[in-house]
């Protein structure tokens, strides 16, 4: 769970099995869509979802993923996604996400994003004013 | 929404990005998934959860699926998964499907797929007790 | 193999591991992502790759898909995707589809899926005059 | 493309229409499947394919993977994938990317994916022999 004292926002949701592969386990690139569901989320909770910051021009390109596997996960388990902004620029920002058991909150994963705001036609731009405050 | 009077398990969730494809849509096979899931959380809300049906020996073999597209679903929207036992038979089942646009009921995509019980090994086997029970 | 006379198109892919799921075999959602790989290779050995077509202004939107499982397959495994129409009206066609292993030419999984003509903005066309003879 | 001397697996395909998301490009998740077919075919190419090895009762779990999106690509474009390995103890491996237009050989995306070599009941164990002189 998040030490520190940024708005982390958790979403909880079980395993589906066409995110397992033949090790029996979720397959290491599922946990990339949990994080980016997990930044879904996030902008859900502050009240702007990343639908609408798309409706209104802009697109949050991924510039670098990382993701760290400490314990697998299992079809049948649910797990938390939980998700917090780790540094906040005019352009650009990183989100910090942990993956947990729901039941036990054991750490499963830990990972970063960082992403560059750009316009419908690809030009970097300043992310909008809504979500320049979401540092804290 | 079904109409006939079966045991009907619902589940919404919100649609996630990795779902969607270069028409701006969810792809067509995203649903697969949404389907599996439904019938996840049928055999949840039946009390008897696939992952300890599978611990216990069994598997359920996806013998035919068959979905028909009729409205798209975008990032952003929250879809409802209806799904229910069309038919039951000692060996075999047909689990049917309704996705909606969870705010309007709108349908979207309905669907079956067939499965046949298998062990580990593959062989062909009656369905558990717990199970036969399921179509009414 | 199709034993029909109509133009039929091959393409041969290894198996990923991310396609297999927790019962050690390919996910049954993957083959549709191989049906619409086949789909893609026969408008590229047709001369007129979906990209392009694309880029004209057309859609082929999935109206519908059906898939039979016969046989699973695994990683590590190469298959070969036979596609070829089955029907073609002025608004839509239907593609059918079998899945062999590579090396055996076993017969894994069949299938069809049926398309709409479609513009940008959504309106049902007809089909793009190269396209109209290619039910032969 | 790789500047260093060892052994670099590469291996070129279409991108698929699955693989693209609403952005209109290559979901960046797609990636990590891209990698891991990657490394699938530098291990076939050093002929001893991954498959054979997880059925010596080896597996390679994934411990940590990175990567950086330089330049999209899109549905209709061919990747290739070149892979290599970065460094090799005798319980673990790093393997290096890098993805490229396989026309223009443009630089799209780099990463990295760590590994720790365990056995069928999760022991942590060391690589098998045939795999110990790879990282020439």
């Amino acid at each position: 769970m998040p030490l520190q004292d940024r708005f982390t926002a958790e979403v909880t949701f079980y395993v589906r099995y066409a995110e397992t592969d033949a090790m029996g386990v979720v397959h290491h690139g599922s946990y990339i869509t949990y994080f980016e569901e997990g930044r879904s989320n996030y902008a859900r909770q502050r009240g702007s979802d990343y639908a609408s910051f798309e409706r209104e021009g802009y697109y949050l390109l991924v510039a670098e993923v990382h993701a760290r596997y400490l314990k697998p996960a299992r079809y049948g388990q649910r797990v938390t996604v939980c998700c917090w902004i780790n540094e906040l620029k005019s352009r650009s920002l990183t989100f910090a996400y942990e993956i947990l058991d729901a039941d036990t909150r054991d750490l499963l994963v830990t990972g970063e994003s960082k992403h560059i705001c750009i316009t419908k036609d690809g030009q970097v731009t300043r992310l909008p004013e809504s979500w320049r405050t979401w540092d804290v």
